[in-house]
């Protein structure tokens, strides 16, 4: 094997969470740095025949708990398997590595002339193999949609170390059962993707934006529904609420008014399609009462971006966050939000939402502070309390408990409630047929599938 | 049971195949005329428990005898099952019954401003559960990719009778394994669709072609996959080679020249962009020395796509018709069409190549005669012979051996060799785990997976 195994306990540890909450670590018993497929087989095959659970890591920037370890298991980090491998602009194309950064992939598609739009958050830090893992969303998606849009061609390794090659590099093909795609979001509980084939499109125009300032959040989200619903094609649509943009703001300085209580971020990067897009969005935001800046240079544009960006870093200097992931049709978004500050005010707790509003996909963030000190013990037990509320709340509002970070151990005991029991008891079947000795991440997206 | 059950052997029969040219077709020993769920629950628990086969038909416009009858089984038609129950412009979706017809949906959308883009060649007459079953294309993919793009949710009744739901009506969702993906295109082998969720978008401006013809088809393919690399972004891109286009003037005097052996059309549905795609079009197909038409009104247009419509009706027009339905790579297209040709001498039988060329999908038809006389029967052998050589060519060229038809009968035999062995065994296990004893579509996409 010409990877590298480290059982250093201070290394191993360092690799054995991601960027979750979710305190319960294990103690692994080692750490596999894989440099190729067959590293990952060999991997497979000594765990499986001992039982020994393995837990699959790329970046490590999950943030439900998907790559944390388990006490006795091997942590496979993947992060050295980084090569680009193709990049076919005839095709449309790439095909690389698990352990590609997706920052660094878009880039080298730029630069010839082509685009891969999936941007989750952490675009810039999160490898390929992880946002195929959790079928990564991103500001994009209201256009583009998700990373499984894009995922041509996988290669797997099975738990038992053989290895299984999914669909065609086609733009189209339909022979057999579609596993690629439910490869894709399963979290690591199916198998090691060891190559991933993907689909590019052309590089867009310039992105160019329009931002709105409400007083009211849920009359926000009313106006995005409406611009939607009047036929709008925006390539962003993206939300703060009040809560958010004073979080931001703590960290740069982008001059907003206080009495701000909801803002909306609508993209458009088709040049041909902006003039039309922005009159049409700021003639529902203006009879709404909001006040309208449409971005008149791409630097300006970027700045508004930018500003969502920071919302993941904002929240962190602000304490511990529990960042929700629920997706709740469009129309009920103000009322998501709405509910959150009650659930809030409920359990005495900070809260703040922003979200890829355009697909309805929402991320209240429940703060705390960090700490054993009693106070901050109890603050932490009302955050929990309020963040199963926000799930249960996205459930009641006819949407999901996650709408691109993953179930992780952060959801797994909740992901029952939504699935029903004929759709979970297939889901454990299913499992096992990849993964009959439960080797792959056991407790992660289904708690007990071997219990 | 709200439903009715019909044993009269002609009306059984009448109801046993699909539109494919695979001939064995079994007596069924009943039929069933679904009208709602709990006629279809009704079904397969007294199916299941009695290990009788049930076959499961919508429009039976299917070209891959997936829904033809075996000896001994119940025929399940749920083409009765055809309310469109919900369309919500809000939230961009419509729920519907399997049994309403892809053509119907389309027009009722229409009308609220919205566009449901699949749209299979049999987009009139078939139903969206046969397009769920087998992840139905058509002309539309190129920009708006295939049926399973659209499907967000779904209720399904296993093989036991019992009811499941999967996905969600929210634009994203990643809770659980995805089986809404892994339903669709499982050509009714893994449960029986009541009920479907399907995404809209907003309704496009009027879609214009433009029409380039050319000495050479290769030549022709060539210049489509050149117009993609340099970034175009059509809503069609369509292929007719020269045979296919003489058995359309057969049908309809399109006045094209005999020299012609290779016709493009691009289309675009995005009014803001239609100079720019056929300025670049154009240019790319006069430089390889290609006669070039825009059309300059709707109707104009029109005409040229409703000529590719005709290709299905002119062949069967020409006597039996083997379409075949490979997908490969853009670059290789030219190769395939020539290869097909090389094909056709060899076997000594009329071969025609049309296809949706902006997604490599390519339908080759091998055309013979039909009836008894040893003549016929001999070029029915070679015609057969061709078929599956094109398989293997597009196999060959990195392809594969159905983009949108499905497998069904025809092709279940050479499935395994395209998915390779791992892949094959856990589809083969999959397979078990929702239907265990084997009732559903038995020798359907996976011919001997109960062997």
């Amino acid at each position: 094997m010409s990877g590298t195994l480290v059982t250093d306990p201070d290394v191993v540890d360092a690799a054995s969470r991601d960027r979750s909450p979710v305190e319960e670590v294990g103690a692994a018993i080692a750490l596999v740095r894989a440099t190729c497929r067959d590293d990952v087989v060999a991997t497979m095959r000594w765990a499986n025949e001992r039982g020994v659970p393995v837990i699959t890591r790329g970046a490590g920037t999950g943030l439900s708990g998907g790559a944390n370890a388990i006490d006795g298991c091997l942590v496979l980090d993947v992060s050295r398997m980084n090569a680009i491998k193709t990049i076919n602009p005839a095709e449309r194309i790439a095909v690389v590595e698990p352990g590609v950064l997706n920052g660094d992939l878009s880039d080298a598609v730029r630069e010839q002339g082509l685009f891969y739009p999936p941007d989750p958050g952490s675009w810039r830090i999160s490898s390929i193999g992880g946002n195929v893992a959790t079928n990564a969303g991103g500001l994009c998606c209201v256009k583009y949609g998700v990373t499984k849009k894009f995922v041509r061609a996988l290669e797997v390794v099975l738990a038992d170390g053989s290895v299984m090659r999914t669909g065609t590099p086609t733009a189209k093909g339909v022979a057999g059962y579609d596993l690629t795609g439910l490869i894709v979001g399963s979290e690591g509980t199916l198998g090691v993707v060891t190559e991933v084939t993907l689909a590019l499109v052309p590089a867009p125009d310039d992105e160019l934006v329009a931002v709105a300032l409400f007083d009211s959040a849920s009359r926000a989200c009313e106006v995005a529904a409406t611009y939607l619903e009047a036929g709008g094609r925006p390539s962003m649509l993206e939300f703060m609420d009040g809560p958010t943009l004073a979080a931001v703001q703590r960290m740069a300085d982008l001059g907003f008014d206080e009495s701000v209580d909801g803002m909306l971020i609508v993209g458009c990067d088709d040049a041909t399609r902006q003039d039309v897009e922005f009159a049409a969005f700021s003639r529902l935001a203006e009879e709404a009462g909001a006040e309208v800046f449409v971005a008149e240079s791409v630097a300006e544009s970027l700045q508004f971006t930018a500003a969502r960006r920071l919302v993941g870093n904002a929240f962190e200097a602000m304490g511990r966050d529990l960042v929700d992931d629920v997706c709740v049709p469009l129309r009920r978004t103000g009322e998501l939000v709405d509910g959150v500050r009650a659930l809030g005010k409920k359990h005495r707790i900070r809260v703040a939402t922003a979200g890829h509003l355009g697909d309805g996909n929402m991320h209240p963030a429940v703060l705390y502070s960090p700490g054993d000190a009693p106070e901050a013990v109890d603050e932490k037990r009302r955050a929990y309390a309020a963040f199963e509320e926000i799930m249960q709340l996205g459930l009641d509002l006819g949407g999901t408990i996650t709408g691109e970070h993953g179930v992780g151990r952060l959801k797994a005991s909740v992901l029952p409630v939504e699935l029903g029991e004929t759709n979970t008891r297939i889901q454990r079947e299913l499992r096992r047929v990849f993964d009959p000795n439960g080797t792959l991440n056991p407790g992660v997206n289904l708690a007990s599938d071997h219990s």
